[in-house]
């Protein structure tokens, strides 16, 4: 069976590849070449144009007028607005949540990860368990996106988060160096909770303006580090796309 | 040069089979196989798998577990949701043109636009130049995703548009048989009209709100066709892929 | 009893004050002498007072610092303000009743009235019954208010539209003669009809927005008379209390 | 002069009345009697009547049908809608500057109130300057509802936060003792600062959508009392009024 095989070949090449790309080995505007490639990555010529045709589905690679792909480029302004427009994809995950009803399975699942992302929070202000926090928001942001019940909007969500730095993982701090970053997990906790009380409550233009709203705090974060301290800037995923 | 012949054979294609899926020949869940395909077509495998991966792109394919590629499936509900869809980045793009500003020649074009589609209508109800019509109402779509200044979120209204029934032309009437749809042009054009009024006068939730409401008249129509008429359905571009 | 004798002679006394007011008789910035209006109405002062202090609660009258009452000037401005403020108010009865649930019995109260509504338009353009329309709007936007079951809300929405300009019913034609005008009413009710299936089905910041834009037909035949043809603002309720 | 000291007579007779029924020693749905209220105060008839008059505005008082005046009674849910109403009109308030542009006067002004509300909060989570606070929320407050500079609304917003428990100082903690209205003061001077943000950055239906959230802490705060302590209702201004 030459098929899994060849899958196998263009999932190896799609990671390599989006490792390059988000570590800024391979910046944006560079033309990928498909027989340098596959040198490079000693596979065939047909999984690398399978992987890199996957990588425009990410969002990571544009196809070339004339053919062949080019790394896309990003500005700040590009990462500001791909924060807002998930901020209104998931907006309207939960709106449509709201207005048609979640299903009682799947607001039960998600008022339990917010149950479990409050026990992150100790007595004092710097005690936040950020590993776990970290997980249990991605899975907060993963049921949110299909609680309305639509394929069409889960499937937008996703695919606008797979940008890196449009992740609702993507400035989430992992320690409590940064005052003004630790005191945002608790603002971004109170909004988990209250856009879930406006979905149970049929609060539909409500839930849609807190899920926004929860989009804002990395947008915070990211201007933070850019106004006081670029040095956080590399350890944060996917700025190497970024073209100051 | 191997590349554009490849690149003219891949375009060749896509067209070919996106004619055949939006035609219903393909039906939605039909595997596509490439080594057929390829024989069908009269042209090697690799424009072929690319053909496919660009149509993964515009959503008319998925990607097989396992490899392999497979014809989308729609339900109703996916085609008002898509529309849905479209109503809230239309609406993105109207309340970040209204916010950040609109380009002074860019809202002097679609409101040029505004004033071309005012003369499609005659002194009598019936009397609507429709082909006129369709023509000016996808360039106001088209200006309207740009006047933003944002090339984050004009891709992503292209990308949502692409799919046949949710371009702003999906449901528009060809001709005054219907009266409930000719009607329904006088209010679109009035959208029109206050969406760009709103964007002037940096309105930007009312810009939003008003964007919204206008993809609704796609799905008004929609509904008008289950309800009321289904042999109409045929007319209707992409309703070929939505299974009952 | 001497209360309900005073209590009718203040009812004379406001509604006379109020027609004065409203004409322009006593125009904006009037100070009013109690002792000089009993003599005029030909009661005594105490009935002249509470018919004062009732129009202080309808928006006509201001009290005057250091005791006493003086006429309410209004600008075109306020105008525009106090119908912006409508549409926030009737928006809030809306989204509230598809956020809350409408009664079933109140719910189908206003289906019938858009209903009856719909009968107002004839074949042609131009026949509309101008008069059934005025009192079946006028009933369909009382039900409005009180759809969300809030008392508060109800109020409010009342005590805005009690200022002349700011009434559902201000703006309204009463003959086919100004084109613009008549075409006002078919948008109109396309927008009634969509505020009522908004709200049955749990559209809520649908419900609102399209309650806002309703409002701003009031204000876009406000506009036309500003612009076009000044000599028809005497036939427009409130407007002799505007100061240009 | 007899009018300024009827004025004085007026004026402490509403403060008079308007502390009784704050207390609830006039409970909801009381009938209030001219005569007899006139002899418990001694002075006359009139500046009674007055004072009277003066309480329906704000709202206390409703007029009873067949004249005289009777306490207006309030449930939780009216508490609740009341709450609602203020987030809509400063929402309202809000959106306007971001649509119109605010001054620049004005808006430094709340800009500084803003900063000096920063202040108040000390390095330890328990260590805020309630009282402090306290004043200088209300003046952001006061300060938003002109910020669009427009009258009609600034006089509604009033209007509607004359109501004891809907002012935006109802339900603010004035100690420590209950942590969880504490830290509801970080989520509220959060939220003054994105208001402002997004007033200054023309977001108009951001700055409407964060200031009804701003409104909705206090609705939280309520809840809590509600739920958790009972005993806490007889601090919280205005809820005398309330029936359960």
């Amino acid at each position: 069976m030459r098929q899994p095989t060849g899958n196998t070949h263009a999932t190896r090449a799609q990671i390599e590849l989006r490792k390059r790309i988000l570590s800024g080995d391979l910046p944006g505007g560079t033309r990928l070449f498909e027989v340098q490639m596959a040198e490079q990555l000693d596979i065939s010529r047909t999984p690398v144009r399978d992987a890199m045709s996957r990588l425009v589905e990410e969002g990571l690679l544009d196809r070339a007028r004339g053919g062949g792909f080019v790394v896309r480029s990003f500005s700040f302004g590009d990462v500001i607005d791909a924060i807002e427009l998930r901020g209104v994809l998931e907006g309207t995950a939960a709106r449509l949540a709201a207005e048609r009803g979640a299903g009682e399975q799947a607001l039960q699942r998600i008022q339990e990860i917010v149950a479990e992302l409050d026990k992150c929070f100790g007595p004092d202000r710097e005690e936040v368990d950020f590993e776990r926090y970290a997980d249990l928001n991605a899975r907060f942001h993963h049921e949110l996106a299909g609680l309305s019940g639509s394929e069409i909007v889960r499937r937008e969500v996703e695919r606008v988060t797979g940008l890196p730095f449009a992740s609702p993982s993507a400035f989430l701090p992992n320690s409590a160096e940064i005052e003004a970053f630790t005191r945002s997990l608790y603002i971004a906790q109170e909004q988990h909770r209250q856009i879930i009380a406006a979905i149970a409550g049929r609060e539909s233009s409500r839930a849609e303006a807190l899920a926004r709203e929860h989009a804002r705090t990395a947008r915070r974060n990211l201007d933070y580090v850019l106004a006081e301290d670029r040095s956080l800037m590399k350890h944060l995923p996917g700025l190497a796309l970024v073209k100051d």
